[in-house]
């Protein structure tokens, strides 16, 4: 006997009749023996049409107003399977997020779960009843509902699945599993059968299509083995588990790239103490995140000012605030005194990722090699332990994804 | 400074621009220097979509079930009438049934509130802010959520008022007050200005249709003044309050009557001790609720088996259960021996209600009178101290209903 925790996404409740198959899927594992809790978005399109209300009354509605709001989607999703089960003979039990005790802070809209006490669900599972329980949603220390923010729902089936020992947290969604690469973009894109956190986390791009990537660090934290698979397939989807010495015989685990960053560089920087904090402390109090960074040694020349050595300064930030941060740094760059401010929005970040690139020499060759070959000149390059990214030319973002599947033999299990 | 109840029914919040309106309301409300509490009921069809929702699933799902999913359209309004009262500039904040401190039994679908606990609504208050309350609905021991039936928003508010010692309770609606009789009927019918929570009470099926007919008698038990008036007009409607010397002078206060009722004569009973009872219990049993009883004097006869003493009995049942309770009197007649059992569902109920006709001769006489100058026979007759009713044939239901109110000139204010 296990205890599981399965989680459906909107579009898996989207209808009553989807509501149905889920819910049937559910009492299987159940008849098979399992301790079953089943966690819920809302259906899809509910949330959406709760918003567009909430618009229509107030341009940015206070947050705890729209956490009432919201929570009815996730509350009816529950209900509605509870029926379903029901209606198949299956005793069953449906719990908003309070009541199932989870508890969260009080950043409305985006709160963190602080706690989960789920007394009740364990009484629930021991009188032999599946419990069901809203996901995206808590109670904060005033009483007070919240929402989790963006892809809640698979937050809560993980810390669920910790406060509960659970053997194993599915998430149902309307995908096979993780890939390799974007299949709309290599048509050799394979379904990965076991991914580590690690790597999972680094493939942000291609998981959060499927996972909110903050649940896959409550899963890192806490070793909650992961399972993303198809709601309406048997077949096994994709192990999201800690890192075995088997994953590492595979240098790469995936490729993915993003389109929506931009980059700035301050050309002959003085290089001096505190210049680059000085650069950044601008751009993170303006709200703006920072993806890559980049310093290289500097060069030396003749004195100026009595400074003596320069060097260039990159970054990327999402393309969305690109022209802001030009502007900002024109005017740290005429204080600071740099060379110039040039900036590139017509960019995509290439990366390739694997927990096996730690102990196999030349990936970073071969990555390099197959890019040259392709004729893709590399603009700035950053690397972890387990990823390195390129900066290129937006227009060879494709290219550079189906390359370097293929020079890294992806489509090979 | 008053404090004030203010309740909005479904036809109120319909859309987001009846929500803005009585938002607006609740304001001026406050403006006036009063403290605001505003209970609202589901989106007008929204309760209808969740029902069909869950009956394309279950024919009759848990009510523990159905619950978690009512409550939703209480939720959901009272976060969108949060949102249009901060769109016009005014602290406000919305809370579910649990939050506002409701507490009920366990009668899931017809939950009857047991205790309010308005802790933080008058800490809102204190603050200067509208609180919103959503209606109809309340928490259990267990922590489950419970709705308190058909009507229960009305419920929520006058147990509200009581909690927080509120001057008043309005009830907004989408008719001006109470009539003297449905004006459908009778052209001539008029608002009451002023009603007794006791008439009010016998008044029901006039009532019933503005007001839910166990939140009068929480108002009778608690002396809380209720205002039932128009949402979106500023005529004052009806008061119903505790009975004074004014409303003494006036004999009758309305005429009702109602055509879901069928009648049932069980003729030549025994009369013996327990035969009313054994009849009864039958009925209570099978779950059918009876409204009048009438059994006459026994009239003695040559002793048959011992039986010196004869009586007809007759009660009335809902249309509904008319078939079924038939039924189970000719089950019942054979048993304990009587002549005959007949029915009757082509009948009507005409009532006159007044707290005034405890002083005044001759009430029963007029209704008596007026009836026969119109040709109607009366074949069953009850009273209690504030109301006369008549069965007649159902074909005269509604000239009785405008005769009546012409013979007590309740056009006349």
């Amino acid at each position: 006997m296990a205890r599981i925790i399965q989680k459906y996404g909107g579009s898996s409740v989207a209808t009553v009749e989807l509501i149905k198959e889920v819910a049937k899927r559910a009492i299987t594992a159940k008849n098979e023996g399992n301790e079953v809790v089943v966690v819920l978005s809302a259906m899809k399109g509910d949330t959406d049409r709760l918003l567009k209300l909430a618009h229509s009354l107030h341009p940015s509605p206070e947050p705890r107003e729209l956490d009432n709001l919201l929570i009815t989607g996730e509350v009816i999703s529950v209900s509605l399977f509870a029926m379903a089960c029901q209606s198949l003979g299956e005793k069953v039990k449906s719990f908003l997020g309070f009541q199932a005790g989870i508890k969260t802070d009080d950043a409305h809209g985006r709160a963190r779960i602080l706690e989960v006490e789920p007394a009740r669900i364990k009484t629930e599972l021991a009188k032999g009843r599946i419990a069901v329980v809203a996901g995206f949603q808590g109670i904060n220390r005033f009483n007070d509902l919240t929402t989790l923010g963006r892809g809640g729902s698979d937050t809560t089936a993980v810390a669920l699945a910790v406060a509960l020992g659970a053997d194993i947290c599915e998430i149902y969604t309307d995908v096979d599993g993780i890939y390799t690469t974007d299949p709309h973009i290599h048509k050799n894109a394979r379904k990965i059968d076991k991914i580590c956190y690690e790597e999972m986390l680094e493939l942000a791009s291609l998981g959060a299509k499927v996972m909110e990537i903050r649940s896959v660090e409550l899963g890192l934290n806490y070793g909650v083995k992961i399972h993303v698979r198809h709601a309406h397939s048997q077949a096994t989807g994709t192990l999201i588990v800690e890192e075995d010495s088997d994953m590492e015989k595979t240098p790469v685990r995936g490729v993915t790239h993003s389109v929506n960053e931009a980059r700035i560089t301050l050309q002959r920087v003085p290089d001096k103490p505190g210049v680059a904090a000085r650069i950044l402390s601008l751009i993170s109090k303006a709200g703006i995140v920072v993806d890559m960074i980049i310093q290289n040694q500097s060069v030396s020349s003749e004195p100026i000012d009595g400074i003596t050595h320069w060097t260039d300064f990159s970054f990327t930030v999402p393309a969305t605030d690109f022209a802001k941060t030009m502007e900002l740094m024109k005017e740290t760059g005429r204080e600071i005194e740099v060379g110039q401010v040039v900036g590139d929005d017509n960019i995509a970040k290439v990366s390739i990722v694997g927990v096996g690139m730690r102990n196999h020499a030349g990936v970073a060759t071969l990555m390099f090699q197959t890019m040259a070959r392709e004729g893709i000149n590399i603009s700035m390059i950053s690397t972890s332990e387990i990823k390195i990214s390129c900066i290129i030319e937006k227009k060879y973002a494709e290219l550079a994804v189906r390359s370097l599947h293929d020079a890294f033999e992806l489509e090979k299990a």
